[in-house]
C-alpha cells in the first residue's frame, strides 16, 4: 500500500496540472483585466490602428479643400481659378510623387540618418498581398504573418503620410499666389512634395538623425508646416511682391480678400480636418491609452485653436488697426499651427497659452513682413512658419516638457536651413530657365484670363481693376 | 494490487483536473457567444466609445461652418463678413467658456439637482494622466485603474459636449443677424455657453432634477436646439427687427437671402454633421447594441430629414405662395430637429411623420413670425424652437413610447421659462449698458463696413441698397 | 511496487488530462495568433462591420453636396437656385422612395434572379429590435441571435445602400441642367431610385443573374455611375439642349461656369467623399484582412483620382485647345469612378494607369458629345457612363485579374439596354403628360425666376444674358 506521502509523490504531475488547469481558468475568467497590459487583443488593434489612418487620412485631404477655399478667396477675382487649378493639381502630384519617390526617401532604410533608400516606387507588405489572396484555408496563417509584420496596414499608413505631403505643398501655393506661373508652381511642388519633404521626414519620422537626437514634433509644426513655410518664403524672395503691392512711396496697397465666405469656409475646413491631422498623428488606437492620448490631441487643438481666434481679433485692433476678420482666421490656423509639435501633453492651460502666443506671433507677423516688402497673399509665412516655429519651441518649455529645447533648435535651424538653401536655389533654377513668374501683362490681366483662358465669375459685374494705374 | 475503484478513487483529484481543464477548454472555443453578454471586450469597448465621441464630435464641429454659411449666405451681402466673424468667434468663446466654466457647471457633483459644482476649471480623469505618464510596466495597472472609472476618455466626452455647446450659441446668431452689435454678441456668447446652457444641461444630460423625472432627450431638441431658439427670441424681442423689414402700412419687406449656394451649401454641412450629433449622442459604441441602436438613430434622422424637405416644398405653396427653395432648407433642418429627441426608437414610419410634422409647423412659423412682427432673419426660431418644441412633445406619443407626455411638457416649460427668463433679462441688461444693436448708421451701411471696416465681395458689383428709402 | 511503466500505464488519463490543461494554457497565451482565421471577436467584428458602413455612409451622403455644387457652380447663375432645390430634393426622395419600395426590391428574396420581392417597406430585422427591447438579463441572448442573423446590424446596411441611390439620380441632374422641369426631373428621380436602379441592384448586389455569372464591379462604375449617366443620357436625348447651345452655323456656344471656387469646392467634396464611397464597399471590417483591403482600397482610389487630374489637364490642351481646369476638374471625377469597379486589388501601377485612361476618355468624350449635339451641362456622361464603362472593363484586364471580360461586357451591355431604355420610355412618357421642359420663356428667363420666383444672387449685378440673340 502507497502512503500518502508516497501517492502525492506520484501525483506531483498531477498536482502541476490542476494547477495549470485552474490557473488558465482563472485567467481565462478574469481575461479583460489581466488583458489591459497588452492593449485591446491584438487584430483588434489592428483594426483599429488601420481605421484610424483611413478615416483620419480622409480627413487630412479634406484640408486641400480648405486651402483651396482660402486661398481663392483670398486672391483677387482675376486669379481666382488659377489658385484653384494649382491646388487640385498640387495634390494630385503630391499624390503621385510620394507614391513614385517619396515615401522610400522618407521610409525606407535610413541611409546614414540623411536619407532613405531610394527605389522607384513604393511597394506594399508582401504580407498584406498574400493576405489578400490567401484561401480561407490559409488566412489564419497570413494574417498572422501580417501581425507579426506591424500593426497596422502599411497602405494605411502611406494614406496618412501621403496626405501630409499634400500639405506642406498647399502652403506654398497661397503664398505666392496671383504671380508665380502654373508649370514652375507644379514643377516646384513635385520636387518639394517628391524629394525635399521626404528628406526632412526621413531625419524625424523616418528615424534619422534628428529622430535619434530626440527632436520632438509630434505632427509636423516644423517637419510639415515650417517646411511649407520656408519653402514660401524662398520662393516670396525669387518671385517677388506683387506688382503694385508696395508703392513707390512706401506705403503698402491693400488687397482685401474678394470672398470672405468662402475664405471662412477655408478656415473651418482646415480646423476641421486638423483634428484628423493631429488625432491621426497619434499613429495608434489600439489600447485605452492611444484612445486617451487621442482624446486629449483632440481637445488641446480645439483650445489652442480657439485661444488663436480670441486673441487674434484682441491684438488685431493694436497692432493692424481694427478688429480684423483675416487676422481672426489666421489666429485660428496660428493656435492649430502651434499646438500641432506637442498636443499630446496634459497640460490644457498650456495649449491655451501656446495657441494665444502663436495668435501673437502671426498677427505681428502679417504686420512684419509688409515691413520688409515680401508679399505672402495669405499670410501663409506668419500662419505656418512664424508660428511652427513657436510651437515646436514651446513643445519644450512650460509645462509641456518631453522636448529638450536645445534639440528643438537645432532641428528648427537644420530644417529650416536646408528646406530654405534647397528651395531658394530651385526657385531661382526655375526662374533662369523657365521664368517663375509670370509676365507683367498676364499678371495685370489676371491668371484666369491670362494664362488659363477662362474667368472664375464669368457672369458677374466686377469693379475695374485697378492695378495698372496702381503701379 | 490497486482495483479499478481503487485507482478511480485515488484519482479523484485528476478527474476534477480534467473536467476543469476541458470546461476551460470547451469555454476557450466558445468564448465569443459566452462573451455576448458583457458586450466586447472592456478596454476594445473603451477604444470604440472614445473613438465614437471623437470622430462624430469633429462631425458636430463642422456644423459650424453650417451655420456659418447659412447665415452668411441669408443675410444681405453688407453683412456676411460680420456673420463669419461671429461665427468663427462663438465656436471659439464657446470652446474656452465650456473648458474654464461650462463643463463643471453642467456634468460637476450636481447640487440640489439644479447645478453642478462651480470649479475654475475641468481637469481630465487622474487616472487618465496617469495612464500617459505610465512605463511599460505599470501600464497594465494604469489601464486598469482607467478601465475602472469609466467605459471612455473623459476628454472625448468633454469634446462631444463642447461641439454641443456651440451649437446652441450658433442659433442665436443667425436669428439676430444684421443689427446685434459683435461685441454685445460675444458677451451673450460667453454667458451662454458658460452658465445658461451648462444649467440646463445639468438638469437634464447632468442627472438634476429633469432626468430624474424622466425627462426624455435624446440628442437636444429641447436641451441644445431650443434653449438656442429661447434665446434667440429674448434677443429678438430686445433688439428689435431690422430697420425698414416691416413697413409703417403693415407689408413686411423680403430680404431674400443673397447667396443660396452658399445656404444650401450650410444645410447640407448640417444634415452631414447630424450624423455626428444625433449618432454620437448614442453615447456608447462598445457593443452589438450599441451599434444598431446608433444604426437605427442614423436612418430616422435621415428619414426625418428628407421628409421635411419634401413636405416644406409641399406646403410652402399654401402657406407662403410659391414652392419655396428656402422653406425646404429650413424644413430639412426642422426635421431633424424634431427627431433629435428620440431617434433611437424602432419605428421608421414615425420618424418620416415626425420629420414632416416639424417642416409643417416650421414653415408656419416663418409666417407666424413675421405676423406678429418679429425678425428672425434666417428662421432660426421656426426651425429650432418650434420643431424643437414639437420633437420633444412626439417622443412621448405616437410609437414612440418611452417618454412620459407631462414630463416633456415640464421639461420643455421649466426650460423655456429659465432661458428666456435669463436671456431676456441679460440682452436688457446688455442693451442698457453697451446697446445690443448698432446705431441705425452703421445698419444702413452694413455691419461689415460699419463695425468692421471692410467687404465680403470687395471686386464685385452689388445693387445699389434700398434700406434708407424703403423705412 | 508498481514499476515506472506500470505507474505510466495508469497515469494516462493524467496525462491526457495535462495534455488537455496545458494545451488550453498554450492556446490561452498564444490566443491572439491562434484567433486569426477567425477575425477578431464576433461581437467586435459586428461593432466594426456596422461602424464602417455608418461613418463612411455619413461621407457618401455628403457626397451629394459636393454634386449640388459642382452643378451649381456649373450652370449659369439665373439656374442656380434651382440646381440647389433639385438636388436637396432628389436625395430626399431618393432617400424615401429606397425606404418604402427600393430596398425591398434590390435585396428581398430573388425572384428568378431578376428583382426583389416587393414589399410595401423595408422593416428592420426583428432581432436587432429584440436586442433593443431587452433588458439587461435577456441582452445576451438578445445579441447573439443578432450575431447569427449577421455581422453587421441591417439599418447600417440600409442607411450605406440608401446614399448610393442617392448618387446615381444626382447624376441626371446635372447633365439635365437649365431646362428640364423641376417636377418632371423628381418625378423621374422617384422612378430611378425607386425601381430602376433597385433592379439593377438585384441583378448584382442583391445576387441576381448577374452576380451568378460573375459581374464584378466593386463599388458601382457601372451599377452607381453608368447606370446615373444611361438616365441621364436617355433625358438629354428626350429634352433636348439647352436654346441656343448649338447654333445654326454648326458652331457651339461655351457655357462656362458661372461659379469656379464653387465647382472645385464640388469636386473636393465628391474626392473626399469618394473614400467613403469606396472605402465603406469594402462591406467589413471585422479582420486584419479586411483593413488592409481598406486600405489598398482608399490608396487605389486616390491614386486613380491623381492620375485623372495629371492626365486630363495634359491631354486637354491638344484635345480642348487649352489647359482646362473644367477639364482637370472632370478628370478627377472620371479616375474616380474608372478605379470604382475593382479598387481592392493589388497594383498600384495598374491604378494609376486606369484612372489616366478614364481621364482621356472623359476629355474626348466631353468633345465628342458637343459633336453629336448632345448638351450634357456638367459633362456628367463622359464623366459617369464613359469612364464608368471604362472602369469595369479594366477591371477584367490588366493585371486587375478577378473578372472576366465576357461577363464584365455581358453586364454593361445588359444594364445600359435596361436603363436606357426604361428611362428613354419614362422620359417620353413624361415629356408627353406634363412635359418633361420648361417653355422658351422659362428657360430665357432662367429657372430661377420662372420657375422658382426667387434669384440666386439678388444683390450682384450680373451680365446681361445672351441667350435670346444667340439662337
Amino acid at each position: 500500500m502507497t502512503t500518502l506521502t508516497e501517492i502525492l509523490s506520484k501525483r506531483r504531475p498531477a498536482a502541476i496540472i490542476a494547477a495549470t488547469g485552474l490557473a488558465t481558468l482563472v485567467l481565462f475568467l478574469v481575461r479583460p483585466s489581466v488583458a489591459y497590459a497588452a492593449g485591446v487583443e491584438e487584430e483588434t488593434a489592428f483594426v483599429f490602428n488601420t481605421f484610424s489612418f483611413l478615416i483620419w487620412g480622409a480627413l487630412v485631404m479634406w484640408m486641400c479643400a480648405g486651402f483651396t477655399m482660402l486661398e481663392s478667396g483670398s486672391v483677387r477675382t482675376k486669379n481666382a481659378a488659377m489658385i484653384c487649378l494649382k491646388n487640385i493639381g498640387l495634390y494630385s502630384i503630391a499624390g503621385l510623387a510620394y507614391f513614385f519617390i517619396g515615401y522610400n526617401l522618407m521610409y525606407g532604410d535610413i541611409i546614414g540618418g540623411f536619407i532613405g533608400t531610394p527605389g522607384f516606387m513604393y511597394l506594399p507588405s508582401s504580407a498584406e498581398v498574400a493576405l489578400l489572396d490567401a484561401g480561407d484555408a490559409e488566412a489564419a496563417a497570413a494574417a498572422a504573418k501580417v501581425l507579426e509584420e506591424g500593426s497596422y496596414s502599411v497602405m494605411s499608413d502611406w494614406f496618412f503620410q501621403m496626405v501630409f505631403v499634400a500639405t506642406a505643398a498647399s502652403i506654398v501655393s497661397g503664398a505666392l499666389a496671383e504671380r508665380v506661373k502654373m508649370w514652375s508652381f507644379f514643377l516646384f511642388t513635385l520636387i518639394l512634395t517628391g524629394i525635399i519633404y521626404p528628406v526632412v521626414g526621413a531625419w524625424t519620422w523616418g528615424g534619422g538623425w534628428l529622430a535619434e537626437m530626440g527632436f520632438v514634433d509630434f505632427a509636423g509644426s516644423t517637419i510639415v508646416h515650417s517646411t511649407g513655410g520656408w519653402a514660401a518664403l524662398a520662393g516670396m524672395i525669387v518671385v517677388g511682391p506683387r506688382l503694385g503691392k508696395f508703392r513707390k512711396d512706401g506705403s503698402v496697397r491693400a488687397t482685401p480678400p474678394s470672398n470672405i465666405l468662402v475664405v471662412t469656409l477655408g478656415v473651418f475646413i482646415l480646423w476641421f480636418g486638423w483634428f484628423g491631422f493631429n488625432g491621426g498623428s497619434q499613429l495608434a488606437l489600439g489600447s485605452a491609452a492611444d484612445a486617451v492620448s487621442m482624446s486629449i490631441v483632440l481637445v488641446n487643438t480645439n483650445l489652442a485653436a480657439a485661444a488663436g481666434v480670441i486673441t487674434a481679433l484682441a491684438v488685431s485692433r493694436p497692432i493692424l488697426g481694427r478688429t480684423d476678420l483675416f487676422a481672426g482666421l489666421n489666429g485660428a490656423i496660428a493656435g492649430l499651427v502651434s499646438i500641432t509639435a506637442a498636443p499630446d501633453f496634459t497640460d490644457h492651460y498650456w495649449a491655451v497659452i501656446i495657441g494665444a502666443i502663436g495668435a501673437v506671433i502671426c498677427t505681428a507677423g502679417l504686420k512684419l513682413l509688409e515691413r520688409v516688402k515680401l508679399d505672402d497673399v495669405v499670410g501663409a509665412v506668419p500662419a505656418h512658419l512664424f508660428a511652427g516655429v513657436w510651437g515646436t519651441l514651446a513643445a519644450s518649455i512650460g509645462v509641456a516638457g518631453g522636448a529638450q529645447f536645445h534639440v528643438q533648435l537645432i532641428g528648427i535651424l537644420a530644417i529650416g536651413v536646408f528646406v530654405f538653401a534647397v528651395s531658394f536655389a530651385l526657385w531661382k533654377l526655375i526662374d533662369m530657365t523657365i521664368s517663375a513668374r509670370v509676365t507683367h501683362q498676364v499678371e495685370r490681366l489676371g491668371q484666369d484670363a491670362g494664362e488659363l483662358g477662362m474667368e472664375s465669375y464669368p457672369e458677374f459685374v466686377l469693379m475695374p481693376d485697378l492695378d495698372e494705374e496702381e503701379e
